[in-house]
This record gives structure tokens, sequence and C-alpha cells, in this order.
């Protein structure tokens, strides 16, 4: 299946800017995006890259300066096959967490992300259409059932997890298996719990 | 299988003092435990509370005033077939969710919760004991592995998701099914979004 992966190569992660330089947010969201990318592969899909500007990656990169919705909007247009979109961002995805989004066979599978977000999906239906504003996991189940696809959503922690802000660094810490994990505790990242609550300190 | 469910009965859910009174506390907290049993007991479980102070409930009711630890610990202590602990404020709980959680064979079966917690678990082996304070899930992960028992983590957003600040009644408007969402509703509360972010208002 074609996984189209979203990517912002201009100024990623700004929500980080209080613990990571803008130069660690780069390294930091391309860790994640290869992440991401190597775990797409190993469960049978065809990674492809859509960045706001040239990166080097592990797969297609095509450069598409357009918002979110419609950089993914237009390929939902011109594809006549399923097509996949993954965030790139899910520092916590494996392969397990991925498959339980390929294997159902239902026209649209949606993976909520926390905050009203969705983290990635799989449309198998030619009007389905993306409005990543807002709630987007609400939008999206409302456009499914306009277009009367069948929909079934998948509940993983993994998928839901996308890495936003520093709270979020901890979950990388307590579940990370890959390249982001690694690069955090490189950096000196470790965690740290304070009056019962857990986050990070360097 | 028998599960336990430990239940603060006299001051629940203090970190939302800022969007409901203590009565409306109360009352929300009690829905969720409500939607937490009869999810248990829709896959088979045997639901047992274990409240800090009498409460009217459709469980058996144990009074215990000691720490999650020791009322938790003395059960495990005193159990010699497989024991489950589920949290009282997973408002977002399924039966599918928690079948995922029992299926499972190996000998300890963790929940990881959002900020390092551990939100369900089941323990099979006779040494397992909980340490639920800090980064729990890591403290799990390792007991488990000094008294040589075989794990496995469940990955679930709706086991992940426990009800404990305001930003998390969120989640309860957006992917709750139970009696929680449906109070929630009945009090005004709806999703807002600012700024890009989602949370409630009322």
């Amino acid at each position: 299946m074609r996984v189209l992966v979203p990517f912002d190569a201009t100024d990623p992660k700004t929500r980080l800017a209080s613990v990571l330089s803008k130069a660690e947010r780069d390294a930091f969201a391309r860790r994640m995006l290869a992440d991401v990318v190597s775990v797409i592969r190993r469960v049978g899909g065809d990674p492809e890259i859509v960045a706001t500007a040239p990166i080097d990656a592990d797969a297609p990169v095509t450069v598409d300066e357009r918002s979110l919705d419609e950089a993914v909007n237009e390929r939902l247009d011109e594809s006549d096959s399923p097509l996949a979109v993954v965030m790139a961002d899910l520092a916590l995805v494996t392969p397990d967490a991925l498959e339980s989004l390929f294997e159902s066979d239902d026209e649209i599978v949606l993976a909520p992300g926390r905050g009203g977000g969705t983290n990635a999906f799989v449309a198998r239906h030619p009007d389905f259409r993306v409005d990543y504003h807002g709630a987007s996991i609400r939008d999206h189940r409302a456009i499914a059932a306009e277009v009367g696809a069948s929909l079934t959503e998948v509940d993983s922690y993994r998928l839901a997890t996308d890495v936003d802000e520093p709270d979020d660094l901890a979950e990388v810490l307590l579940h990370g298996e890959g390249e982001a994990a690694t690069w955090l505790r490189e950096q000196g990242f470790e965690l740290s719990i304070e009056d019962g609550r857990v986050g990070v300190q360097r």
C-alpha cells in the first residue's frame, strides 16, 4: 500500500522550542521520520514522504509547499487504489501497531491521536477527503459517514501518541523503540518525577 | 477472573477541581466507576471495588483505607489465582479494549497509562507486586523481570487514557461510550477549539 508521510522540513516541532534548539528540533524530527518510514517498510508498505522542502531520506520525497489538507486531498483525488497517511512524529510506532491500521478491510480506517487529532488513516473510498483543522477525528468520522464509507477506528496508544510537547518526550523515553528514543537519550534527556508527575530533564 | 477496581471514595479527581465542584467530582467519578464495572462484567470478569470509604455500587465493595500499593499488594499476596487490577477512571474503556488485556496468556500483562502510569494489569505470577509511585510502568516491567515472569504490554489508547485533568475531559467527549460521557454532556460540557488546541468548555 502507498503510504504518505507528510513532513514539515522547514520549522518542525515548534512546540518543543523550550527544550530543543532549532538544529536539535530538525535532528529529532528527522529521527522520528526515519522511525516511521522504517516501520512502514517493515510491514510491507511503500512510504512516500511529502515534505515542505527537499530533504535527504530513506524514501522517495515529493516537495509540496501547500497546506497539509491541500497536499493530502490532491493525492486522495488522484488515487484510485488504497492510500494511507501516517504522521511523521509517531515516535512510539511499532510494526504491530501499524499492522493494526492496515489489517482492517473497512473503507476508512482511522487512528485517533490525543487531543482529537487523526494520526494515521487508510482510505479505500473514492470520495473521502481530509480536514485536519480542529478536532479532526470528529470531522473525519463525519466525512466518512457523508460519503457512505464503512468505518473502523484503531485503538492504539502507540498510534495515538504524536510528539508535540515537552511532556511527550517522556512517552518516547518510556515506550520508544527506535532512533528517536536513542537520539533523545544521547542528548542527555532522562525521565524526571516531580510531585508524582512524570516529565523529562536534561 | 477476579478484577479489583480501586476507588477513591473520599476526595476523587482533585485535579478536576478547576472545572467541577466537589459534588460534581463525586458524581463524575462514580459514573466512570460504573462504566468500568459494567465493561468488566460484559467481558466475563468478576469486578470487586476496593474503596477508601463505603459506597453504593453495582459490584461488591470492600473498604480499605490504606495506600493503593498496600491494598493491592495484600490481595496479590493472598491470591493463588490470576488477579487483575483496573483503574476506576478509564472512561474510554470498551469490551474490546479490556479483552485485549485479558486475552494474553503471559504471567504479567500491563496496560500503560499516559505519563508512565499503569492503568490496568493481569498478574498470574505469585511474586509480582505493585509500586504505583512515579513512572510505575517502568517499575512494573522491572518487577516482572526480577521475579522471572513472562511479560506482555497491551497497546490500547482506551486503556492508556485515565481521566485526571480538564484536558482529559475532551477525550471523554470525543471517544467515551458510557455513562461518564453522557453525564459530562448533560452538565453542559462540549468541545472547544482555541488556537488549534482541543479542550472543553461549559
